[in-house]
């Protein structure tokens, strides 16, 4: 049995301490989850491993509560060890079929792709989703070259997984990316880097019904 | 079953690419085996993910063929990914009793520790030897804080499970090390670093016996 069809990628938060200003984490997610983000990817590029363990755990505790997956990017030790809903990995990261055999059919796999040659891949290989990107320049992954918006919709048109989008979606350009049919939106900074985060998450959550 | 007694920790080759100034990464750590090297450690803090895996997946290829065991600096999954033979922890990795968890009682277990207290914890959690350190100032890990010949003398004395010094350490005081009745040696440079890595190796490993 797949975690997928019970998922809801709608709003989709990818986690960002840096854009956070040193705002406590796990208050600002369950600021997000309150707002309605519907999924929370982890994700530390800098972090220990101790140190994103110990973010994971408190993670978990949190999105539990809501009843709200939580993604770790990445780091499959640290989904494993937490017992995380699921992983999302890069084109850089371990490969898509390796994890798979790694966390089992239950879990979540999501993987980032850019074209639909990747997408195809990341299926075959057992991903549960992809996530499209980036779309749009962004502070937050500065190795992102943009996906435009046809080139989503033909990636979309021709996936059988969920598509989420990914990559400088904000406010003023999310009901253009719905509008491709792609099934929901990763977001970073549109929602964490905001003074009223549950505000920022409400008004997005509000842009994609 | 633990692997723990068939292992020779005598010649600990932990890997570092940067002291290998581009020479060819797995050809080396060959030559260190040839030299004496008795077990091998790959630790890699800037790959991504998908490069560590991928070089981790030559180094078991290399290691199973010469019959030395390969362990795996902090990254659980790419540990159990490549099938390694075991994971080394530090202070600031996944907690040991949680690497234990996740690897089951056949891998080996090793966490890097600098006082008897951590050392008692680490076995406790389940580790088969401990790395303490770093004996000597050093240059591949520089937040290290010396921990003296007494203390590495009196740590082992205390110790039942096998206890490898690493650190600074080289021709010049491997026999004194030695001498403070410990199991092993880890080292970097003083194989890696060097023009000819076999004759290296072979010559630390005249020093240990």
């Amino acid at each position: 049995m797949k975690y997928n069809h019970t998922v809801d990628y709608g709003l989709y938060l990818v986690s960002d301490r840096d854009v956070l200003k040193g705002r406590d984490f796990i208050k600002s997610l369950e600021e997000a989850i309150l707002g309605g983000a519907t999924i929370v990817q982890l994700r530390e590029k800098e972090a220990s491993s101790l140190e994103f363990y110990q973010l994971a755990l408190k993670a978990k505790a949190l999105t539990e509560k809501y009843n709200v997956p939580l993604i770790i990017n990445d780091r499959v030790d640290i989904a494993l060890a937490v017992d995380a809903d699921g992983v999302h990995v890069g084109q850089s990261d371990l490969p898509a079929h390796i994890v798979r055999s790694m966390i089992g059919q239950n879990k979540i796999l999501g993987v980032s792709t850019a074209t639909l040659e990747e997408s195809k891949k990341a299926a075959e290989d057992g991903a549960d989703y992809i996530g499209v990107g980036a779309l749009f320049p962004t502070g937050t992954k500065t190795d992102a070259n943009p996906v435009t918006l046809d080139q989503l919709r033909y990636i979309k048109e021709n996936m059988d997984i969920p598509v989420v989008g990914i990559g400088g979606i904000c406010e003023d350009n999310i009901k253009t990316i719905m509008e491709v049919g792609i099934d929901g939106v990763a977001i970073v900074s549109a929602i964490l880097g905001k003074e009223n985060i549950k505000e920022a998450a409400e008004s997005l959550k509000a842009s994609i019904k």
